[in-house]
């Protein structure tokens, strides 16, 4: 075929647990998120580089997936969602690119297989601990046990709902990955037990709010963005990890902010 | 909400080995399938009475759902799909039921929980084995290891393509699965190791042809619907369990037949 499309449904974290693991296979995170109709569409053909929306960019994680499938290709990648603020776009790259090498040059490799190469290329690029997994399943995906597809265990909140979001600057995951990460383990772990004992999409936005909440993460900007939707009877949180507030519903265009608007992706990743 | 719909892939199982368990949801089948487009809408409101294409029918897997569920309600399916030739008709009306009833009356279960309640429903029926899990997935999915959400075990073959098929008869899966099933697990496991090690379209679609040739349960006149495939260069097989063919590609109207036309569908079930 020589060149393929994938589709890959953005991804927005609403709380998590870290498990790092020197297996990358079995590092990620344990925790719960949203996927989004706004997601990357990756094409890859003969050639070389990278782009995002037409520009030339570096992307470790997208590297990392084509040493790992032994291609030389060109990526290019079109997107409505901001970089680096908490969509899982790094991730979106890799899966993207790994389904799409895969259909273009024929590799013979299976989804799972597929989904573990870009799992592991995201934690080894630092870049991302669950999103990978998240956007393969789709919907609102609860990421019961840490790892790629092999040792991973998913869930999901059943559910259809419009998604707000409203970009208001970056974070480094990086960074704050390489924090300490102990608070962030157990509010991760109480949010994804109440949203397992429950699994609602109303638990799954207070159990997200709650975390960012307690983590210490959020800055002046995101409070009160929070602060506007609750005066409106919504629940915003904050999209993990970036600075962005997001929201199940129509809270951020009620409280009169101008957010971008998608849906819930009931599905996962696939070949267009 | 009081009512709701979901939409379930039909699913065509191309080889299987079964694996019984006294527990239901650790039993269910290894093998191989596709999830088509062509599929089922379930919705569920408040009322009795089960509906297929407007007219009344019982269908043991639904009513079982319900049960399970503890809800009493109306469940109207629509479908272009015929029932009882091996598309997976009452494993989607069990899980379109188990997906719309959690919606339309709040039931606060996750996904995994629902797809459970569903197979354990189509097991306990009699009526099917690995139907709900693949078509809870979609795409071309793999049943690693068999049984509902929690114990069993997916993966999947990349790739889009056109199906035909075309419905010569019935076939009772209740009857077949209570026979000799010997020959069936030493055959079904052989294709699903051949297709997990190399797992492309091409590969599934041979695969799935040699079981059916090895499990007897070829009629003469699906014998030459596949050798008149054959003569164009195509690769159709039988759709387990029942009289049909199918294949990926237009074999089948290669031929001269007159087949009804789906593609492949990328996800699994969704509600509307």
């Amino acid at each position: 075929m020589r060149e393929a499309t994938a589709f890959v449904p953005g991804h927005v974290t609403g709380f998590f647990a870290p498990n790092p693991h020197e297996d990358p296979l079995r590092a990620g995170s344990r925790g719960g998120g949203v996927a989004l109709t706004d997601g990357v569409d990756v094409t890859v053909s003969e050639g070389s580089g990278v782009t995002l929306d037409g520009d030339p960019v570096e992307v470790a994680s997208v590297e990392r997936v084509l040493a790992a499938l032994d291609v030389e290709a060109r990526v290019d990648c079109e997107t409505p969602l901001p970089l680096g603020v908490g969509f899982g776009v790094s991730g979106a790259m890799a899966l993207g690119t790994a389904l799409a090498a895969a259909a273009a040059f024929d590799l013979e490799r299976s989804e799972n297989e597929l989904v573990g190469v870009a799992h592991r290329a995201e934690v080894n690029a630092g870049t991302g601990l669950g999103d990978v997994v998240a956007q393969a399943r789709g919907g609102v995906p609860l990421r019961v046990e840490p790892g790629g597809p092999e040792h991973g265990e998913m869930d999901g909140v059943p559910g259809r709902s419009r998604v707000e979001y409203l970009p208001l600057g970056e974070l480094s995951t990086a960074d704050t990955l390489a924090g300490d990460t102990d608070a962030l383990a157990t509010a991760g772990e109480r949010a994804l037990a109440r949203v397992h004992e429950t699994p609602t999409l109303a638990t799954f936005a207070d159990a997200s709010r709650s975390f960012a909440e307690a983590v210490g993460l959020l800055t002046d900007d995101l409070r009160d963005v929070l602060a506007a939707v609750d005066d409106v009877g919504g629940t915003a949180s904050m999209a993990m990890l970036g600075e962005t507030a997001f929201c199940l519903g129509d809270g951020l265009s009620a409280a009169g902010y101008d957010p971008a608007v998608c849906e819930i992706h009931p599905a996962g990743a696939v070949l267009r």
